[in-house]
């Protein structure tokens, strides 16, 4: 540290009124502090802050160990609550970023102006200057700094803290989260999420070095990009740029740019120009929807494309591995990331390749097509196989099956009351059936939303085929075969059972993580509720139309048999949450021009956004493939929190406002009106 | 390279029919190429692409080296043109991100098909089997792959190029601008173009590294932030978030997010939050403009933002450094990335601390707030100090100086010449005099625009303090002796004449970069025209409103010497371009209020928009500040391109339009319906 010499001395700001209270009043949530500080400086400040030269830092707060006794050291931070000790003695805590420090003042040994510290509010900013000393033992901690203390010489307020809405250091009493949203600012002093911002930061390092380790290349790519005609969810942005060329029927029409909900089509481009062989970024998306739960309006991915992705998994992976679309080496980049992540984040160290299912299996099994595989509760059982061969082939000939989730009483189960609890009318296709001496012989057939007639030797013979017997609970839904969309009405049950068992305690999640493949996705879809605005009953893509077809499901796709191909498409699914999905996409124009105009049957209008594209393609762009994780959410699993509000540094309401910055708010209609747009109710 | 084993073979296209060209033809610009390829697999494919699975690559086309000769490899790439060596023996080129590979293709040893590729238009994307060989002695080069060839026993089609409006491999002749941007796509392909993005993202490493080494945070800012109501120059994003409960006489309002010029007071908050000690972000940030030479709507900044800065030079800093503002600690920062980038981008060592001269020093000396050190041209001179105490006197009374570039003849100036052909016209405010025998006496009196009068004595007197004789050239202009805004008249002139010389070919710029910091400006102005659309009359601050004063002037500030103020502000001048620029910020809130309120005299309106940062100040906010580097132009300057364009992936025009993508551009009046706007000629 650099001596400021004589000058230090009378930077000290000295009090000589002690009329401010050090916690809010309960009158006013907000500080009172006198109007003018009296110090010993010549120089004219009207605030209360120090807008003049202090002492240089020379440590952080969180630095200093033993091996510093004795040193003369300069900190900088906030100031938290006073401990007396004593008349004579007290401490204080003092913060920054990086740690917390205890700062030992003895009022009577000194200059007594360091009694002051004590009329200084809590969260101001200060500087002291002090010598280290290790603690007595018993006051000694291992954690942080807690060997050492740091004894006050001096100190110098540099910024006190007058309108305190609430103590972000007050651990006790969290205030209203729409009070902490409108002062982010205070509410990230906490430490909580003040270490979820570093975290986040520590991890988008991990994925650049392994990204750029492995030959990736970072590059930016437009946030003012096209605006399409059908394109809702996105974010309009109208410019000037080009108004004075742009006329209709000789006027002005207004012209806008939009905010992409993902770099897909740059991506795409860019690995089509050959100028980059691995892509990544670590990149800004917008969507412009009605709330949704946890959903952010600006959102980040970590997306990434690879030229000349190709087919056959590597050696590394054993046998049994069922990956058999394209982008293995996409696969094979997510695992190392992921697992890089894992090691140096959590200590944790994951199986070198995830297991891989296929949608179909994800379906049939868990009913969801990013099943939670962490829990034991039973997968769900297809029954229709224990069903006499009369039933069997008439719900054949509907294309319908019946299955059935098994909780025993046999087992010890640990989901068997919440089962109980569960309330079936939240979801309308399934039934439970508590078995029942009773009921014994005819729990199926008198459940009326299955409608099957069995005979008494049947029922007897599908109770010892499935094994029930008297106290067993079963959930049963009938339907068809084929699965279609996210979630079948089993699957939904079986996660409320889930969560109504965690909640309970009877369940606890395991710590370690549950990756999962899942792959084989249907390439197109017309149970997708989100996309039908859009496509009005014709097909849409499952993902997006620019997603390859499995090369065996080629001939069904130009044949018409639409709904038989499935796509090279796989999502990443951590702990039943979907935190990642990416393709082989179509690199073949033609196959690109048919699945627009034959299959998605979009008009000439939709296509026309597409051109540019499709042009690239015929320009000798290589096979490509590649995948996008959700930044933000995969940092909320990472910091163990339910909101990924948590892991960004200034975030939106659940409803898309800021109450920090007061967002979005009106404009005057001359700031609209050079934009050619004005508001519809003027 | 897992082996396909008898698939691989069967993958093989092969062609039967020769009928399209590897040229463009003269009448189109597009290939032409046959609608179906005749291939061996069993494979229905309308399109000519390659859908199914190829062999996998096992090196990429910069890789090979004599000590791979005798393996087999498969490699992928795009064709280049075909060089014929003989009827039986051809060369080709094939082309990945990493380099190129020489490929042998020895039609009658093998398996004819291989003359097929004769057929296969450049540019098409292509796998090769074959084995590595080192070339012949006197074919062997030193760069890239230059040692060996492959000799190719098999090759696939991936994607066949059919509709090249230009070949980028094709250096000779450079399409216009228009069409590669257009097809921007295939203007990547070029290799200039390509390494550049190459660059830039193994620059930003190096920036990240640097940084987070430093400890420094990577935090994301929002970019859907606040409009404000005078909000000109930043971008609307209208949005239906909370339009429901937005109503102004009981009608709907549109609501609107804005873009940010920079994260400004996001990183500000950030750092009042005390969550993070020093941030930083390569952050995008919009300015919604007319055109200006080289400007993009969308541009990248490294910003970055430090808690605790102070005042006092590091110990390591020469006691003749003239950093008298705060923020040391940005500085070396600042300096140790930068050196960090050019010593491993440019194998160049910069020195540990670059030259810093105040803002009134530039202003004198070299006419510039951003002086282009590099070059020899005679600074500026001040020459009223060498006129007669009469003159001088009168002079100081208004307020004015009279200053000169001297080209003396007598020295071989590389910038005579140039300073010959220069047009005085172009600047109003100079004037040139070339000294002849017969106007020695006089070149100042008939001066018409300096209009001072001299005797015969004081003119030979002149003559002999400046040191001028015949053939000498003098270019002399009269200006308030207080310097204003970013150039003077004669600093304009110099660089005319310097670019003038370098055109010319008399001057060439050293390749070493000059960096330099210009501290100390003005920190109010009425000077720039681009902020008096806001300010109409007031005060505007020469940067930002959140510069602080430097703290010898705080009280000529508070005492209404507003012209007398400077600001703690320091901006990074390269070669004669302002690459960055920051400041300590105000961090005391009775300080921020007093400019905004009393010198500034915002409105309580234009004050709204700033309460939230008034508030953080309040709450304990330490003393802080920062800086932001342009990405574009520091990546320009480091790819030796005069234009931004050259160093993005998707740029758009200097008029903002989007060649490729198409944008802006309209959109139906549904949407915008939805958002409450409509055009306002609808």
């Amino acid at each position: 540290m650099r001596s400021l010499g004589g000058l230090s001395q009378s930077f000290v700001c000295r009090f000589t009124r002690k009329t401010f209270n050090s916690r809010p009043s309960s009158k006013s949530p907000y500080f009172r502090i006198p109007a003018l500080w009296i110090s010993k400086t010549n120089i004219q400040t009207r605030g209360n802050a120090r807008s003049a030269p202090y002492p240089n830092r020379t440590h952080t707060c969180g630095e200093l160990t033993p091996a510093h006794a004795g040193t003369h050291v300069t900190l900088t931070g906030w100031l938290l609550p006073e401990r007396k000790v004593s008349k004579f003695m007290s401490f204080f805590p003092i913060k920054d970023s990086s740690g917390i420090t205890q700062l030992v003042i003895r009022k009577g040994d000194t200059d007594d102006h360091l009694a002051a510290l004590s009329d200084i509010p809590v969260e101001s900013t200060i500087a002291i200057e002090g010598q280290v000393r290790v603690r007595p033992e018993q006051s000694r901690r291992d954690e942080g700094t807690g060997q050492i203390e740091v004894q006050v010489d001096k100190f110098t307020l540099l910024n006190p803290a007058q309108c305190m809405p609430f103590i972000p250091s007050d651990n006790q009493t969290l205030v209203n989260e729409d009070l902490r949203a409108r002062f982010r600012y205070l509410d990230l002093r906490r430490t909580a999420l003040s270490d979820n911002i570093r975290k986040r930061s520590r991890v988008a390092r991990i994925i650049r070095d392994t990204l750029h380790d492995d030959g990736f290349l970072e590059v930016e790519t437009p946030l003012l990009l096209k605006s399409t005609p059908e394109g809702a969810r996105e974010f309009l942005v109208p410019t000037r740029v080009g108004r004075s060329t742009a006329r209709q029927d000789g006027k002005d029409i207004p012209l806008f740019y939009a905010l992409p909900q993902s770099p897909q089509q740059p991506k795409q481009l860019l690995i089509c120009s050959g100028a980059v062989d691995k892509y990544f970024q670590i990149a800004k998306c917008f969507r412009d929807e009605d709330g949704r739960k946890d959903r952010q309006p600006e959102f980040t991915q970590i997306d990434l494309e690879m030229a000349f992705v190709s087919w056959g998994a590597d050696k590394s992976y054993s046998r049994s591995d069922t990956w058999r679309v394209g982008g293995h080496e996409v696969r094979a980049v997510i695992e190392r990331l992921v697992g890089r992540i894992w090691q140096q984040v959590e200590g944790i160290t994951l199986p070198s390749s995830f297991r891989v299912i296929t949608y179909n299996e994800a379906m049939t099994r868990y009913g969801s097509d990013k099943p939670d595989t962490r829990f034991a509760l039973e997968v769900i059982q297809d029954i229709t196989p224990s069903l006499p061969s009369r039933t069997r082939s008439s719900l054949e000939n509907l294309g319908e099956i019946i299955e059935a989730i098994i909780l025993r009483s046999s087992e010890n189960n640990q989901f068997l009351r919440a089962s109980d609890e569960c309330n079936s009318q939240e979801e309308s296709d399934v039934t439970q059936s508590v078995i029942t001496d009773s009921n014994m012989l005819n729990w199926l057939c008198d459940n009326r939303s299955i409608s099957l007639k069995l005979s008494h030797d049947e029922h007897v013979l599908l109770n010892k085929t499935l094994g029930v017997s008297s106290g067993d609970t079963l959930w049963l839904s009938r339907r068809r075969k084929v699965p279609e969309g996210g979630s079948t009405a089993l699957g939904r049950l079986r996660i409320r059972i889930s969560e109504l068992a965690h909640a309970r305690g009877d369940y606890v999640p395991p710590t370690a993580p549950h990756f999962l493949w899942v792959t084989e996705f249907p390439l197109f879809t017309r149970a997708d509720p989100d996309k039908e605005f859009l496509a009005q009953g014709r097909w849409s893509s499952t993902h997006h139309p620019f997603t390859a077809p499995m090369w065996q499901d080629i001939e069904a796709m130009y044949a018409g048999r639409t709904d038989q191909v499935r796509g090279q498409h796989y999502d990443l699914v951590l702990n039943g949450v979907e935190i990642g999905g990416g393709s082989v996409r179509v690199h073949d124009a033609c196959m690109q021009e048919y699945i627009f105009s034959q299959v998605l049957q979009l008009s000439d209008s939709e296509k026309a956004s597409f051109n540019h594209l499709l042009h690239a393609l015929k320009c000798g762009a290589p096979p490509h493939g590649g995948i996008a994780l959700g930044f933000d959410r995969l940092m909320a699993i990472l910091c163990k929190t339910p909101t990924i509000r948590d892991v960004i540094a200034f975030p939106k309401t659940g409803a898309g406002t800021d109450l920090l910055f007061k967002s979005p708010a009106a404009v005057n209609k001359d700031a609209l009106y050079q934009y050619g747009i004005q508001p519809t109710h003027g």
